[in-house]
């Protein structure tokens, strides 16, 4: 069995939202076991409905408190002991869940997160990921996408290990190709940060390719875009404010009148393919990299699909041994003597610079 | 009448895009003359079937040289004096046109307008500034596309002003409202430049709205959205990337099968208004604004309809004074003791912590 810890009482709407979804998931996926923390009583009162088989999956845990939406970092870690957030969590730093998913706020689940699991050996930063359609149908995962404001080029290195590792394990890629974010492909583009980044990359032994544009998210030109998390949550809002437009105005456009009305029958199922494809609710889950544990960050405001497609990328992580993965990609880098040597001699230089 | 002055060359197409588009903004705009800057010969032969009436809009003037697409900075600046993007230029710098158009290379035209035309007085460098579109129709004008990699709060503030004096010149907008592009809108976010902009912004007297965030500039929170040119620039490509990945999907989606193609000739009103509303072409044509004469640089890529776009665009800032613009709302800042002040304060503070 798969455990899994939910944090039922995160996100916008709370256990309307998780235990309609990890009832959803618990019939499709039957090696999987949730651990559901938050108000017993409530979790107990929602589960209610449902037949022996699927209760049988489901173990509650009792969590008194919960991290609001709008409680800021300092308030989720010292004020909310007993919060269903760090609960859930704690329970994968005892081993009795491989993986953890919130659709708590996303600082406070960051900081809770570090300071429940500490970061992986190896790795100074966590950093948030996500997977972003491609134009062939595979994913681009994309990091930092907002932990990480100022970055060195040892961060953006270490976020390039932990987007192949995950490539690798959930996307099942043998050998995942990397770019770096930045405002030209040609080499001499950009800042001193940058191109020390593009530097210890190309001695790393990943698989770098070298410099990409925002565009390139989109093309599947690589596997993976690193760049810093003012940059990366930049990109990401911006491209979800631009769906969201499309979206809008080519629901406005079916309304206009009759034929329109009509064309949008006929269209239907073109529509609902085109959702299928890109619907951002299948892409919601980003993961929380460099932890000792799985942490899975769902869309605050995720429905019941949306939330189970945050529970789905979990079980892909932790059934594919994420953080195994993660760890030997570490490793390679590490005993090239060369690259770790490099490594320091590039951030001394851009110490010495600033 | 007024003036423009066309890189005739520049671009991936040059003349067989810029003077087509030239002829049908002519034929639609009676009060503008074109300059045409390029090979003299090949001008007057795309012109030849013509009738006098529109060729009489037209002057033509000969530049030797073309900055190639490739071609450096440093290239384009010290080997291509006679280039027809520099001549282009100098007759804006001589007042022979009140704006230049060119699809050239970006880094090129920005190195080589600077060099030329030089910047205006209190504003320490120019940056790149499109309009892009709004929910309820409106623009929102964006600033730095990918001119300034790292900026200081004071380069931050600047671009505001620039972008407020764009709006309300071109836009018609009486109090363009203002917002400082940021991972979160809550005042604890971001870098120490970030807030320090925010703090210059909230002195400056301008309509600073705070802190909003990549889906706001879609949805018409705010006229000028303000960020630095590596955000800019990725944002921007991103956002074409995800747009393309929806178009081509979309295109897919609407060829598999016989109901599909059926739906999408139904669909043929629907989707060409909604290409209409938000058709990236349409939004073509980015200010360089900060410099000594107005300068729009068209997508290299640009077709007949989008170069056509660019014009436009050159030709309402020409009509609307937007330097005088620029120039009075520098005025009505610097004339603001306090800010002038405390901007100053701001910016040690920042040096000394660095």
């Amino acid at each position: 069995m798969i455990p899994i810890a939910i944090d039922c009482m995160g996100g916008d709407h709370g256990l309307s939202v998780t235990i309609p979804a990890a009832v959803k998931v618990a019939k499709l996926r039957p090696q999987v076991k949730f651990l559901a923390v938050g108000d017993s009583q409530l979790i107990t009162a929602a589960l209610s409905s449902q037949p022996q088989d699927v209760l049988e999956r489901f173990e509650i845990i009792h969590a008194s408190e919960v991290v609001a939406m709008d409680d800021t970092v300092e308030v989720a870690l010292r004020r909310r002991r007993d919060s269903s957030m760090r609960v859930a969590l704690n329970l994968v730093k005892e081993g009795k869940a491989l993986a953890c998913v919130s659709a708590g706020n996303t600082g406070a689940l960051m900081a809770v997160a570090r300071y429940v699991l500490k970061t992986l050996n190896g790795i100074d930063r966590p950093a948030i990921c996500t997977g972003l359609p491609q134009k062939l149908g595979g994913k681009t995962n994309v990091l930092d996408l907002g932990a990480n404001i100022d970055c060195t080029a040892t961060h953006l290195l270490q976020f390039a290990i932990m987007g192949v590792a995950k490539s690798k394990a959930v996307d099942g890629l043998e050998n995942p190709t990397v770019g770096l974010l930045n405002v030209g492909t040609e080499e001499i583009k950009g800042g001193e940060t940058v191109k020390n980044a593009a530097e210890l990359l190309r001695q790393s032994g990943l698989n770098f390719v070298g410099f990409v544009e925002g565009n390139d998210i989109f093309t599947g030109k690589v596997d993976v875009v690193v760049c810093d998390g003012f940059v990366g949550n930049s990109v990401l809002k911006a491209v979800e404010g631009a769906v969201r437009l499309i979206a809008s105005t080519l629901k406005e456009e079916y309304k206009r009148g009759w034929w329109s009305k009509l064309a949008a029958l006929f269209s239907m199922g073109v529509i609902s393919r085109l959702r299928k494809r890109l619907d951002n609710r299948s892409y919601n889950g980003a993961m929380l990299l460099g932890l000792n544990g799985i942490v899975v960050k769902s869309h605050g405001s995720a429905d019941i699909f949306s939330f189970s497609c945050a529970l789905d990328n979990a079980i892909e992580a932790a059934s594919h041994k994420m953080l195994d993965q993660i760890g030997s990609v570490l490793n390679e880098i590490s005993t090239r003597d060369d690259v770790a040597h490099n490594g320091e001699k590039v951030e001394t230089l851009k110490e010495q610079k600033v």
